[in-house]
């Protein structure tokens, strides 16, 4: 069927929030850790986690500043850090929890059962229930003028990870570590490699490797 | 184990490139069709589209202009419009086929084996294998100073798609019609739903929906 932007238009909000946010396909399943310069910590879900650049190495993500999200950029823009924690198999009720709307004196660490854990390089907290935690200074951010979403870059300070699932190449198996994929809003998933594919070419089928 | 970013920045180069592009977690796996003024059709894969908003209904996916994307880039600017598709299992290696560098007479749909399909509401070529396919107008791209990358934002013009995988409150279930997961820059993934998870409230723990 085809669906036009006046039907979308016209569905109800909350559909309509759901529709668009499914049709983007499968999405990275991130928890935020922050910290304000008063050392109270939040922890944010987010699903628009996104590679940036290798050399330096830098993520982005974007985010809507006037919404439930308002701590996790008013703690970057104070301390200029913020980690990025994968959500995992084990977590993902935990990690969904942390989108309700807690007072901003209340740390999502405390209020859905995730522990800070903190390392020597920063004092933002990741979380130490993830098993894939990456610390970043923020960089830049970009308005998006078109509806105010705010896309942050970040540079990578340090990465923490299971010594065991980094390939000799340096494919890291996220799917060995558990990381699970966001649907929609809602919608957690767990994953099986098809296959990794070899470095295209023109003129040669690409080969399983 | 710590990797930091002296370390990052020590790896071999294409090692680095691989690493780096593992750790955001699972990502969106596109198709991005476009058409020169000229009429030459262009098909490139991304594994950055990201939701942008609802309401207007917008995208948005990150590009290196200078490289491989060029076209893409080019395309888009001159025509203003682009359409995004879903990869599936059964057309992921030749998805992952168009990230070969081929000439700018070529187009991607021959030289991959895709086939262009197109509506009457814009001149832009969607991937008829696609089964999930969305035509965007461009509205906005944002140069990120770090690296040069370009965060391209389009609004959402139609949306083509099968009846049987939207749910009754909007959910597009998008593992039903097969849409692949990537992992780094050559890991493709089938998934499987975990749970869908209640809309979180303060309290109260999330529910299987």
């Amino acid at each position: 069927m085809v669906i036009t932007n006046q039907d979308i238009l016209e569905f109800q909000k909350l559909y309509r929030a759901t529709f668009i946010n499914s049709i983007t396909g499968f999405k990275s399943a991130s928890l935020i850790g922050t910290i304000s310069n008063k050392g109270n910590t939040n922890l944010a879900i987010f699903n628009s986690v996104i590679h940036v650049g290798a050399n330096p190495p830098a993520l982005g993500f974007l985010m809507r500043p006037t919404s439930v999200e308002r701590q996790t950029y008013d703690n970057i823009k104070e301390t200029g850090y913020f980690t990025i924690n994968h959500i995992n198999k084990d977590i993902f009720k935990k990690a969904h929890q942390t989108s309700a709307k807690y007072e901003k004196e209340i740390s999502e660490f405390d209020a859905c059962g995730l522990t800070p854990d903190f390392t020597k390089t920063i004092k933002t907290p990741y979380v130490k229930e993830s098993k894939i935690k990456i610390g970043l200074k923020f960089v830049e951010e970009k308005e998006v003028k078109f509806n105010k979403t705010i896309f942050i870059v970040g540079q990578i300070i340090e990465i923490i990870l299971p010594d065991d699932i980094i390939a000799k190449d340096g494919y890291v198996d996220i799917e060995k570590a558990g990381t699970a994929a966001i649907s929609g809003l809602d919608g957690y998933h767990e994953t099986k490699r098809i296959a990794r594919l070899s470095y295209a070419k023109p003129g040669a089928e690409p080969k399983k490797i």
